[in-house]
């Protein structure tokens, strides 16, 4: 029977971003987003843990391999969202708000497919935007089973 | 096909209790609780993690507004708890030992359906008594599943 | 003698904020500042440690009330800063580059006066940018004595 | 219904290792296990967190005594880990190389019997390895059911 | 010229105390210290920091024997604190009101002249009361220099 | 006046030692040194916070330049240490044992001349051995005033 086993990967990175609609006026903007919808931008310092899971590797013991693993994370994720602005700059969040419900789902899009070439699967998104505050995505269709 | 995800808000409270059964004399109370029957109480800086999950809003971008989640657990959770006796002074722990565990267990049942009625669902009580130990509960019937 | 005792109170606040000269151009901010210089902002969970230093009490057993300090640090500090930008909101940063050693100076210059008022002696600032990264600061002309 | 509440303990040790394969020359080794390959050893300050399930006890308001399940931790697992070297003197792991994953599978090993026997089920093991790095067991043929 | 190193030692302690003066009615009380003044008690995991600072013995290469400052900690701080009611049982803090700044002044007593004839020189008292305020205390009469 | 600011970059690296006297046999180094003797090594995550004082740069808003400060902090000591045996392996620690209290000296030792170099003054280096032991070293004849 198959051993699974998960291992995280945290990974760092400080962004500016705001929360608003449009199509919205400031005050209908204040009063669903608050002062996240500043229009000078705020920002965080945002922490996230990348879980993969998989059977160990008889010849190495890992699920993966970490280094590898964190340099994905760094060119995929990291790389276009540290000191960065989600709304104006990041790629991937183009299309939609930026809230971290929504970074979550941009990260593990941005890395689903390249984790699963490593031998293991993207399993958990973990991602925190203030210690008072996290997000958990398990991918489309997935969630705890009850 | 539906993208949940989970968000998750963090209190914290700072409440005395004692575990012990007024049925049993002190001796069998300290042989089973330990210095926790202390009949003079002691007391602890609780942290309590509020999981709700649910589909992203695609006007907000939220599964939930924390803001609102926040205020609710604190209205209905953490102003009951805080600064007080969890033996004497919490209604909804009167009937129940004051174990991390029941305290858990309550603080679900204080939410779950106000939680519901924001349109998320929740997911899990997650309640930190120390660095050394916590509870996870996820209601009636409900585990993770294997 | 007098039993001099250190009280400190932590607050939080999320900002965005760039380092950049306005006289410089892009190469030369980014050269000098690096990822910070960025022209579309990024930003930062700050955590604040204010220190007041005082004689304890007797009658209340208190150096400084926390409550009072607390919200004297809310209301001439984290209002300002928090979901704010830095660069272009803050009026006691207009004049001075938005580095965590001149927002230090800035907070102390906030605080001093009214802290004093309070009976106590505002000691120290301490300021977190990242869980790498703090900052120090005791006043004018004031340092550790070596 | 059965209320199941998890319980997790907290534990802490500090030991040495290396990754490495006795069959390999030193260069493969370092290019499969980098830094971690180093002959001379390394080591890691691990934190440990077993995970326990189980319905509530009416009598003791417990899934589990936390100071019986804290010194069966501390017999079976930390008294062989704390200060030692994994590689050369843990029973459990000598026919295993000394990775993350298969420590929190020995580790698993070590407490799934006897965890059973104190009425609660074995659900999870984490171990930290550092700030950045963790695993997650579940035990054998377990896992997130998706 | 000696080589002055400072050492820490962290210990914890749970416990329960309340804030008042008998000699008040509850609404004064009230008044002054807030939901701290609750008749019924509440507590918090307190976190201990003991300093001591010393030259490196050169046989050793300890300032102290951290096992030994460990000790004496817990045999004269930690066993009369942990599950206890501050107020009601710790004997040193019998004439004094259960603040965090008497209780740090009051630990300080408790240590000094033992941890001198440990050949080292108690530096600081550290005391958190919760993750948002702690104090700080350096003996009689002594302060930062500034 | 001169605005004399702190600033401090923390950085980590795991390593092997042991605490032993060559010339005792293994039950004096036991009776002294306890576990830490283990002749087969153990380990732990360090944490070490560098701070340099000074005035702030009208020019720049620093004290120092993190980055350059963080890069010589990796040249100079991490690498050196980090997957390292300290005993064994690291140049400056050759003639010391490998307390943190030794460590601490030597790290100051290594980093005093060039961080003052870069126009900052080196002011203080602590060193977490677990997280319930630190050390803080201020310099050769350096202490805190009283």
């Amino acid at each position: 029977m198959p051993e699974t086993v998960y291992i995280t990967r945290r990974e760092t990175f400080n962004a500016a971003h705001r929360l608003f609609r449009p199509e919205w006026d400031d005050r209908k903007n204040l009063e669903v987003f608050g002062k996240c919808s500043n229009p000078l931008w705020h920002g965080h310092n945002y922490v996230l843990y990348v879980t993969v899971g998989g059977e160990v590797d008889p010849v190495t013991g890992f699920v993966a391999n970490l280094k590898e693993l964190s340099r994905l994370v760094r060119e995929r994720v990291i790389q276009k969202l540290d000191h960065a602005n989600i709304n104006l700059e990041v790629d991937f969040m183009q299309d939609r708000l930026a809230s971290t419900e929504n970074l979550a789902i941009g990260i593990w899009e941005q890395l689903e497919e390249a984790v699963n070439q490593m031998g293991a699967k993207l399993h958990k998104i973990r991602l925190e935007e203030t210690e008072n505050n996290f997000v958990e995505y398990f991918g489309k269709g997935n969630a705890f089973n009850h």
